[in-house]
């Protein structure tokens, strides 16, 4: 089946971006109405690439697509598919073409694929399913949204921890229906609790008489069901987990969780703390519309508008110095600009170290020193920089002691604003990534007006 | 072997910091100079806590604990240390003990343990591996950095494609030396070339006489050994694989890659592109000293003032206006303010595209649109809002006019700098996460005052 193979070396400058003459040729056979040329073309595709795709035209050229290829929408596609396209495409297919492309998904891509569609379609697609599926489906939906319980999948492989491999073998061979991606073989006890596992590896390097238990690994990690994904997902990364069992809150296994649906929360929730961290809602993509775009960002901006405000209030307690010293005016943005971008880079230093668990009461007061002594180094340095600056363009050698000041007491508040507004965040439940910005953006702005303007106020008049 | 196991479930605030009393009981060993206690607390941490430790604690500390329990410190510890404390916790240990450390490593986290060390240290490495271990390493470090060939491993399980399930497995029977972690057969033709594979699960669940072939995976992707492992993170994301074999430039079977190393270099560059967003280098840890800290920030701090000075140029063009509106000092920082945050909006979703692939040529100028439109829309509303407070806060009407226009100007072009700059740089080849900020923030900055105060000096004198 090596036919099936995709060439990943087809540009040298990118291996995996869609190839441009290849979404021109399927836009092409769209436009010609050329079912059979469209499904040549797609049907080599992995479901990824065609999830991409599908993404990437426009929204007429999808609604074409669609007609013209419907029966190729299989259940794969539909899980690769990005939240805000799913509804769409799915409204779109055919019912029977729908039910045959969810029968054959594992019950945690079931879970995923369904758990953000609205009543109806979900309704849909559990009708589609046999007995046995919806049932799974449906407990996993009972379990909180982000938990290891909608993560995990409830094919299992298990072995009584008094097996040797031989029996394992031979149990394995019997099953009809194995998962289509298991990695351990894992060991329950009478009562159904998971006490090891061994990996397929070990279990097929070793001879047929061996107990299993001689073969278990060392390190074994369980999962309670309720955990948040994003905790299970620092659990695989830290713990370089291949696959881990979780449990109920009796210790008893219910499932499984692997490192490939790992690895997409991972993704997930790094993309989430990029766009929280620069004010765009977690859940933005760029196959949204535009009007979803714009309430993407509105609240953020929104935001903003009322930290600028209040720096503008700050800088208008000092309206008659400005309007003596016009110099002020022009030189001012400068120690605010610098503040906001020194507090920024801590701020993000720390609701990254907070997000890997490096970030601890350990260390906390040793981070908080270090992060405070550069802050005035760098203050120093620029404050000379700007100082020096100063004198030359405005010829006040008064007006370069003022700014330089306000440089090294705005970059030290930037640095220590920077770490101890995430801390503080986080020990309130708030996520950091989401609110330090505003937060720290305010102090060093009000603080950098205030102290640029009040010392002019205080020595230049 | 349970008792090894670790309760993931200590607090129920996080699962997986490392516990506080732990660290505070590990410190107080240290300073009691009591080994054995130092033995009993480290013993049944995971080797990645261990490192977690180390690099949480006091220097000094770290140094008491390294003479203390050099003899625990193993190859997994290593590995799991950040680049920065590795040359000195090496430097630390008694020559047998890092040499027993790193003989029972695999051969890629051999190299990746030693790829960032000084000559000295590394020689030290290679001379305690055994020789086939040495040109294996020797082997790896050929390659340049960050490619598949330094990521992958070089210990292999292979099958001529003629084989049989039973022949597969009397095979691996036989091998004394497997890897630690693999999870297919690669199926090889005559020239070793890489033609399909089969999961260990499907080789368990199978007759013996069942030919390798009819077990063969549809979908199966080689890696090439000089591509960026930045490519590699990405294709076992976008196309879930759990090992994908590497072949030379002749397809030559020369190594696999598997999905935990794969998540690794995932995570590190989404880590880099968030610290590079925010102006930090990417390789800045919590562990750095203070001087370092300094070195990671100074850059983008003195480019920032770079851009700040452009923006006073600019505002200094418009001193006359200034000195008789003193209003106008009052409000400017808003206008910039907005359209800084708005442009960085777009460009971290631009550069979170770029890095996904999801922004390509076929749908650039979609993305475009939606941006300026979406730029438009907020615009509007945030110019109605401060239109309106502008007049209510200093009675001109006039004066809100300008603030509303020079507000939709710069959200506007503040949405094309945002999506253009980042995809200009990486066509030039430069990591637009590293520049776009401070082009972006240039160009907001600027039009927001120049359109602002240059609106003002056209209308209010």
């Amino acid at each position: 089946m090596t036919d099936t193979q995709v060439n990943v070396q087809e540009s040298p400058e990118d291996d995996y971006a869609l190839d441009k003459e290849l979404v021109a040729n399927v836009v092409a056979a769209i436009e010609a109405m050329d079912a059979i040329a469209l499904d040549t073309l797609l049907e080599r595709l992995h479901p990824a690439d065609v999830a991409d795709l599908l993404e990437q035209i426009d929204p007429s050229e999808r609604r074409a697509l669609l007609s013209l290829w419907s029966m190729g929408i299989d259940g794969d596609i539909l899980s690769e598919l990005e939240e805000s396209l799913r509804e769409e495409v799915i409204a779109f297919l055919p019912a029977g073409v729908l039910e045959e492309a969810v029968r054959d998904l594992d019950s945690d891509d079931v879970v995923d694929l369904i758990e953000d569609l609205e009543d109806q379609q979900q309704e849909q697609i559990l009708e589609a399913l046999n007995d046995a599926d919806r049932v799974a489906v449906e407990q996993a939906l009972a379990f909180p949204e982000f938990s290891a319980g909608r993560l995990m999948q409830r094919e299992l492989v298990v072995a009584p921890q008094h097996w040797t491999v031989g029996e394992a073998i031979d149990h394995l061979r019997s099953e009809d229906d194995l998962p289509d991606a298991f990695y351990h073989v894992i060991l329950v006890d009478s009562a159904y609790h998971p006490v090891g596992y061994v990996t397929l590896g070990r279990l097929l390097g070793s001879p047929r008489q061996t107990p299993l238990t001689e073969l278990q690994e060392t390190s074994f990690r369980v999962i309670p069901v309720t955990q948040p994904e994003r905790d299970v997902a620092y659990a695989f990364n830290q713990y370089h987990l291949i696959s881990a069992p979780v449990v109920d809150e009796d210790d008893r296994l219910v499932g499984v969780i692997t490192i490939d649906d790992a690895m997409v929360v991972l993704d997930e929730e790094a993309e989430e703390d990029i766009l929280r961290l620069a004010g765009v809602g977690g859940d933005e993509s760029l196959s949204d519309r535009t009007l979803e775009t714009v309430r993407q960002r509105f609240p953020w901006l929104a935001v903003n508008l009322g930290t600028a405000i209040l720096a503008s209030v700050v800088i208008s307690q000092f309206e008659e110095i400005l309007s003596q010293i016009v110099a002020l005016a022009v030189l001012m943005p400068i120690v605010a600009s610098m503040g906001g971008n020194a507090g920024t880079q801590s701020l993000t230093v720390a609701v990254r170290a907070i997000a890997t668990r490096d970030l601890t009461g350990s260390n906390l007061l040793r981070v908080v020193r270090r992060e405070a002594v550069a802050g005035l180094i760098n203050g120093v340095i620029f404050a000379v920089v700007m100082a020096i600056i100063g004198v030359l363009w405005f010829g006040t050698p008064l007006l370069g002691i003022v700014i330089a000041v306000a440089m090294v007491v705005n970059l030290v508040v930037a640095a220590l604003a920077g770490i101890l507004i995430p801390i503080g965040l986080e020990k309130l439940g708030v996520d950091p990534a989401l609110a330090s910005g505003a937060f720290v953006t305010t102090v060093t702005d009000v603080v950098g007006f205030f102290a640029f303007l009040g010392l002019a106020g205080a020595l230049l008049v």
